[in-house]
């Protein structure tokens, strides 16, 4: 009987977790407790899932290693970040594998679904191998199916996007399972037989995305130095068939920040020195000093008076618009700097779970300056309410030309 | 009455000049002798009309200024290369400003087509005034309108296109005057106040492709480093809904290997020293050498005997699939490089007009390696048909895994 354990319980691992859980005998497991303890009570802190979606399921939550020795099928979705110089940092990985190596059992089928460089898969199926005297395709079976969670998207929800399952084994029966187990979660799965080609897909998706916003960022940039409007110019590249639109501004999370860095890490290891990949990199990682710029430009511009005591209100601190995840943020580190300088800086997210004040109680024409640093609907409205525009502050012209 | 002039004969002036001439009165003007002869007997060696497309037209072709003096709109279609340090060689713009101010007379319209770095349109029209004692958007009109020509593609052709029409002057008949003109060329006409935001799309529209294209050029480079299949990883990564696929190759002609060079240097100017634009560049740049090391080796690999006579056959000598125009040609240079040093290297294009050998006569077996360096139904035949797949080099894996 196919028993599921689903390791690291964040943006990804949750909601795999859940959906599983509706079919399968499926144990949550995560190294950390507060998580564990509030799953357990049916809160989920990121804001994704309600009560009623962890009800009447075959669905345990764990920290405890002992839970999880008798499950036989793993799922591993922890993530996956860089260290301080940049490098990829893959301790929360090894530290799943050294789990799974000491509960290894024969038969078993292990998943990998956190984004890694090419060649990380099969380099730890090969330590399951010398650890275990098992031999990987044969006694157990490691795989690689890259998770493609975009938070805050409604469209393109788990169930809805394609699936890679990357499968090097020939054992047709292992092939069923993972099409049974993954059928439940993803409407169509695309096979490969191809584990490194898998890992690349992921990392270059997220990274044309990261390279494409940097492109839109420097275009900006060029545009406020040479005096020229950036939304015009946006509206007359969109008019040509094959422009693609995207939108210039902070990036952040733990995604596109950081896959570049995978992929460039194991490329210079070979002698490819990438040459865009980190380009794109250096504007969007450029990007947080330019807002602080021009807000700083702003201030100084501001009467006397203003400057000492100055009411800054900035909108959007999560890491993009809709979602309440503040990892790799650059809006908050804006905020924070700000803060530190202008003690009543003040900021609203309504995605946040806890924000700094209540948008609704508070008086529009209270502050010197209102900040804008995320693009979306609900900024959107409360810019168009602001009667006083030459107070505004909008350095991505989400708004304003 | 309107008269037309069309300055600059090439791939954009004639296709726009043949369409006005079916309306207005038109002369088509080149300093080229040698084309504005051929084009007197209709012929087009650039492939793309043919005699009956010349017929029953109010259409003069002339490299002699005083047929155009008549004229009271002119349209500026001429090349913008760069110069060898790769900054923009703008010399054919300006001798068509001097010219056109020789000549000029009160309500002159003039278009400039060419792709110009932001600035360059303005700084014409002002250099006209200050020769003719005039004033731009009073006496005479300036305009902007980018071309977006795509040489070889059967789709986006000139009548299906959205046209920027960059207008600044608030004179209602001069408007009408534009609209009345260009809407005998193209469907859709997008009218702007702002001409240096014109200028800009233009340029951003060609870059975003380049370096689209470039990171497809590097990814490959990273994955024939790392051992990775290069097409399973794009077959991968495109079942995401948002991946964007290009091809890999040599980026040639007169548009992506110059445009990135006129929107830097202008931003240069200003103390932005741009990132993703030139890296990008860059990257593109090497390919050529990538696809000869990649040659070289194989001609390595080859049995002595082999190598001191090797026959060559190379596909693809244009600089794109589809097109007869071979500036900018990396594939040009390579087969250049190749027959120097291997005098019995052969090449193959059906685009180009004249054509090394007649391919249909040769013997498929004859030669002892296929280069590929073109993308097409017709080079995808021939690799079909060729028996021995060993022959084959495909650097860009156009045809092979």
């Amino acid at each position: 009987m196919l028993k599921i354990c689903v390791m690291g319980l964040g943006y990804v691992g949750l909601p795999i977790c859940l959906e599983l859980s509706k079919k399968y005998s499926t144990t949550g497991f995560d190294i950390n407790k507060l998580r564990v303890s509030n799953l357990k009570k049916k809160k989920d802190f990121n804001n994704e899932f309600k009560k009623q979606d962890f009800s009447n399921k075959k669905l345990i939550f764990t920290d405890k290693i002992e839970e999880i020795k008798s499950c036989n099928f793993y799922i591993i979705c922890v993530p996956t970040p860089i260290t301080k110089t940049k490098k990829p940092n893959l301790k929360y990985v090894k530290r799943c594998f050294d789990i799974i190596s000491n509960i290894l059992n024969k038969n078993d089928v292990i998943v990998l679904e956190s984004t890694v460089f090419p060649g990380v898969t099969k380099n730890y199926a090969r330590k399951l191998e010398i650890d275990n005297k098992l031999i990987n395709n044969e006694d157990f079976f490691v795989c690689y199916s890259p998770e493609r969670i975009n938070p805050g998207d409604k469209e393109n929800t788990l169930s809805k996007i394609n699936k890679i399952l990357a499968y090097e084994g020939k054992n047709k029966k292992i092939k069923k399972k993972l099409k049974d187990v993954y059928s439940k979660i993803c409407r169509n799965l695309i096979f490969t037989d191809k584990i490194k080609e898998a890992e690349t897909a992921k990392g270059i998706e997220n990274i044309q995305r990261d390279l494409n916003i940097a492109f839109f960022n420097e275009i900006l940039l060029i545009c406020k130095k040479l005096n020229i409007e950036f939304n015009e110019v946006i509206r007359l590249a969109k008019t040509k068939w094959n422009f693609i639109e995207f939108s210039p501004g902070l990036v952040g999370g733990h995604c596109l920040p950081v896959d570049p860095y995978y992929l460039t890490y194991i490329a210079n290891k070979k002698n490819y020195k990438s040459k865009v990949t980190l380009a794109g990199r250096s504007v969007n990682e450029s990007m947080k000093s330019y807002a602080l710029k021009t807000i700083y430009k702003r201030i100084k511009n501001l009467k006397k008076s203003k400057k000492s005591n100055i009411k800054i209100c900035l909108f959007g601190l999560t890491y993009k618009y809709g979602v309440s995840d503040v990892r790799n943020s650059q809006n908050i580190e804006i905020f924070n700097l700000l803060k530190r300088k202008y003690k009543n800086t003040l900021a609203y997210d309504p995605f946040l779970k806890r924000n700094n004040f209540n948008w609704t109680k508070n008086k529009l024409n209270r502050y010197d300056l209102y900040v804008f640093l995320s693009k979306g609907k609900i900024f959107s409205k409360i810019y168009s309410n602001l009667k006083n525009k030459n107070k505004i502050v909008d350095p991505f012209f989400y708004y304003t030309n």
